[in-house]
């Protein structure tokens, strides 16, 4: 099948011309966290999204915010605390989190606040990861047992 | 909301622990090609994707391959003709293509010979694209209308 090219003529390294273009990029990652509580699970599921978004290892703890999440049932509430998130980002004061505590987990209400520490989102001091375009309610999954003791969340996010 | 952290105890300086992780990562991409004939059309699809796997202007035309690819209908045999580009590349001679010649093209037979310039893939002197994990059949269309002289393939890459 192959061939080596010899001495070949100058046609064989004429170059097409580009009739072609990318279209409808899509992609999307699966976040899986847990912890000793549903808080826990929920805290960590926030800082797996920042750690899509840079590596935190170069984030400091230099700031903190207070966001507040409210929905009308559980999986609302998981979408809403990400978006908050998110929007934290994205958004002025564009902070990158760290670490987050929730002080308030209403899981009868479903209210969530939260304290997030970081800082200001630096191109060239923080490596850039990967565009967080939007949380989705696809397959989410909250395993809230505390007979087992296990408490996990699976979510998408559009990437 | 927000609030500077001040003279502040070193709790909040603690890093919690990890436990997320990511999963099912999945991506795609759209590659939208034309031309002049249907076989042009065919050919630029396949110069998007190496498009898509590397920037070819690093890419210099030092050796050429045949390919052959054949299948039960038009959307198979475009899905088997890139498939063909891609096993080039992915296996020894691991050939990324600058240009693509087909010179048989035949659509009542639904056969493909191609020939196929470039040179072989070296990490360093290519910069490195998006790996190519797979051709798909979804949403494929093949535009093949001599009447408006309109020539034109969509089709979906995993990567």
């Amino acid at each position: 099948m192959d061939e080596e090219l010899g001495g070949i003529s100058e046609e064989y390294y004429d170059i097409p011309p580009v009739k072609y273009e990318y279209l409808d990029h899509t992609a999307d990652v699966q976040l899986h966290a847990w912890g000793d509580s549903l808080k826990e699970a929920f805290e960590q599921c926030g800082m797996a999204m920042f750690g899509y978004m840079t590596e935190l290892e170069y984030v400091q703890i230099k700031d903190v915010h207070t966001i507040e999440a409210s929905a009308d049932d559980l999986m609302g509430l998981l979408y809403h605390f990400l978006d908050e998130l998110l929007f934290l980002f994205s958004y002025e004061p564009f902070l990158i989190c760290k670490k987050l505590v929730i002080t308030e987990f209403n899981t009868q209400e479903f209210k969530i606040v939260c304290r997030c520490y970081g800082e200001e989102f630096v191109i060239g001091k923080h490596p850039q990861g990967t565009e967080v375009k939007a949380i989705t309610y696809s397959a989410m999954q909250i395993i809230d047992d505390p007979k087992d003791n296990k408490y996990e969340v699976f979510v998408i996010i559009d990437i």
